[in-house]
């Protein structure tokens, strides 16, 4: 009974799997070209994922940095939307595993994105927590709301300990962001919401396995980020590596110790393959081998772009560039030109990634910032970085939502959605046999 | 090792459960007040449910109808929060039993307001849908979406019909305004979101077993809802009882059958008793017999308050006052000050309810106000019904957000919150052993 009903075209059929930055800009890319567009993801929105851990810190409500896909798309009429889990491909028929049935397409662009990598080591994934979709941060707000009204109803201090102390791992943008976010509300909320809980026994900790925090900008924005974040009260261990984590205790490279129930991850991201593929074109971190048009090796009409892709063809970039989203941005609105090109029997532009520059926020008046040989840190580096974060984000309703949290923040010290959402005992929904059990059980 | 944690002190200790209407109007009373206060709810948040409607049709996010308790209180000195489920009362020993342990106290106030009541019709509530709680708005909203998402899916014009029908039972405030939504959704959300979903196999339904809508108010009001519900595409269904609901089709006691699977049941609410009390003073819809003074039939040191409270000395409302927040406001404001009187030595005053009119909204520029012998409708009731509403908001923040997203869609017609947030096959978080298990499934 269920069949993706698409409707048929004379037109090419591209179909990109993921609305992420790559997918959302390779598809209004071809918003005026002869081909049907058959975009796919798991979620009916677009996720702006650098501010998901304001997200996780009760700074900003979930709804404000998701933007319903069908918004996006509402104008373009060659596009069509569906919500569906991708299984395989089978390459040699030019079809599509999913969910909701087979789609037939004639080029295929792989845009997953990527999704928290533990490298393999199975306790610290049991333990740990990731952050890279929407209901992972509510998850994460939840869960530390929930360790500051438990910690009131202890009196051994070491438990008390494991319920305040949160740890990083991993010093780029997002551990150091993180680290940030949770030393603001150490300072600006824990004393006035918990008065009864002794500040002292809450510690921000950030562990990096590497000699500085920030590695992929300058040494001078490293050592800035360091003092911003001593300012702050974070507790940075740099040339630290996590060795073991059972949930309560995290045992260090250097010996030591520390008592935790919250171990946030953010050392590292994998790709998200589809199956179908032989394991040449797989690399271990899950991305896939593509040439300097993202073409996927061995292929003629399979793409992979941003996280999922690397791209070797670039000298500056022997490793292939780094996953963020930049890449994907430029990845997917070249590809969609390219698309066009090809359409119009000329030869695809090989890609070459134009560095826009980078930057991370400490905490309030404080982030760093690198452009066109341009190093900024301090105040004028947090107003660019709210100000590129509200322009790149979709929607005029999001963009004055986030705005206002912000302002209101800066003036009141205040976190507004500081609230656990969850199911009472009492009001559990009653959702029927005919509701789906993933509705049921899955919000 | 769990304990509730809270100081000993020298005064009396209030104990409130329940953090809404009536419960968060008590606490406030009793700032300066020489007791101990101590309040109790289940979520650590102060929910406005008159705007639930709007979160669960995608009008609103849900943090923004939320309010943090401990923000509420964060001045008020003599009162202690704590995030608590009760489970009874030992009256004979002065003491609450409660998931984090007992808690003493020498005034017990229950403030535990109501959830959806199906009447004992054990199939209706396994298939229907209440919305009493955060987590059910957001459930339906998710659940809508899936719906419409679904229906693409499909070929079955019947099928279709089950999930673009949506019925709302109870011709209330509730049921109108959730009509209301629905309809608008359809008008102005389906056609640019879904252009390939035939609009005319989705309708609204409101049944109601009476022969009016908001039979509480005025039959002149009764009359322009009805013209506004119509003029908006609603089916209403006057003098109609519903029958029997499997989940997918819907008998009426007029013969009549609908196939739907959203049965939206707002026709009732039954209060939250706790247990330890003799059935001779609960009452068959949950509630308990009070005195004027709101004291609990039979004991000395016992209050319940709005909806938990039937009160039947005032001849105006011979079956007790209406279930509504405002009850619940002047009821706990007024025990504040009788407590604070009886503390003096003074005699209670007997509460008596001011009615301060009520309104509902219908849709767009359309809505019925009452108050103080003032009958409105149309756009001027609707602008009143938005002031009142965002005015009784807590928190700039929330009535900002709430503001920006009424003023946008008001020139936009867009709803910017149609997002399902749902967890996704490969992302779900991995949350280890430490984590409580209802942290972990229940968000």
């Amino acid at each position: 009974m269920i069949q993706p009903n698409i409707p048929e075209s004379d037109r090419p059929r591209v179909v990109i799997v993921g609305g992420g930055f790559g997918g959302i800009n390779l598809a209004k890319a071809l918003k005026h070209a002869p081909v049907q567009v058959v975009l796919l993801d798991r979620n009916n929105y677009h996720l702006f994922q650098p501010l998901l851990y304001q997200v996780a810190t009760a700074g900003l409500e979930p709804d404000s940095i998701a933007f319903p896909l069908r918004g996006i798309f509402k104008n373009q009429k060659n596009l069509h939307f569906r919500m569906a889990e991708v299984k395989a491909v089978r390459s040699e028929e030019n079809v599509l595993e999913t969910n909701i049935g087979e789609i037939r397409y004639n080029y295929l662009v792989i845009a997953t994105g990527s999704n928290t990598n533990f490298f393999g080591n199975n306790q610290i994934a049991e333990n740990a927590i990731g952050m890279k979709s929407l209901i992972e941060a509510v998850q994460i707000r939840n869960y530390v709301l929930k360790q500051f009204e438990e910690s009131l109803l202890l009196n051994d201090e070491r438990l008390i300990r494991r319920k305040l102390n949160f740890v990083m791992v991993g010093g780029g943008p997002t551990g150091v962001e993180l680290a940030g976010a949770f030393a603001e509300l150490r300072k600006y909320i824990l004393p006035k919401d918990y008065p009864e809980l002794p500040i002292h026994l809450m510690n921000i900790f950030l562990v990096e396995a590497g000699p500085r925090v920030l590695a992929s900008m300058s040494e001078a924005s490293s050592v800035n980020t360091l003092k911003g974040l001593d300012f702050l009260g974070v507790k940075v261990l740099l040339n630290t590596a996590v060795k073991e984590y059972d949930g309560t205790t995290l045992k260090l490279s250097n010996g030591d110790t520390i008592e935790t129930q919250s171990l946030l991850w953010s050392a590292g991201v994998k790709g998200f393959p589809l199956e179908g593929f032989p394991d040449s074109v797989l690399l271990p971190n899950g991305s896939m081998k593509v040439n300097e048009v993202n073409l996927v090796e061995g292929y003629s009409n399979i793409y992979a772009i941003g996280d999922m892709a690397r791209m070797l063809n670039d000298e500056r970039f022997p490793k292939g560039y780094p996953m963020v989203a930049q890449v994907a941005i430029q990845q997917g609105a070249q590809l969609g030109a390219n698309i066009k090109n090809s359409l119009r029997g000329k030869v695809m532009k090989a890609f070459r990634y134009k560095d826009l520059g980078s930057m991370a926020t400490i905490g309030r008046n404080r982030a760093v910032a690198e452009f066109a040989g341009i190093r900024l840190s301090g105040y004028i580096a947090w107003i660019a970085w709210m100000a590129v974060h509200l322009l790149n984000l979709l929607g005029f309703r999001n963009k004055l939502v986030v705005f206002i949290n912000w302002f209101y923040r800066y003036f009141t010290y205040d976190r507004g959605t500081r609230i656990i959402i969850k199911r009472g005992a009492a009001n559990i929904v009653k959702l029927g046999k005919t509701m789906d059990q993933t509705t049921a059980s899955n919000i």
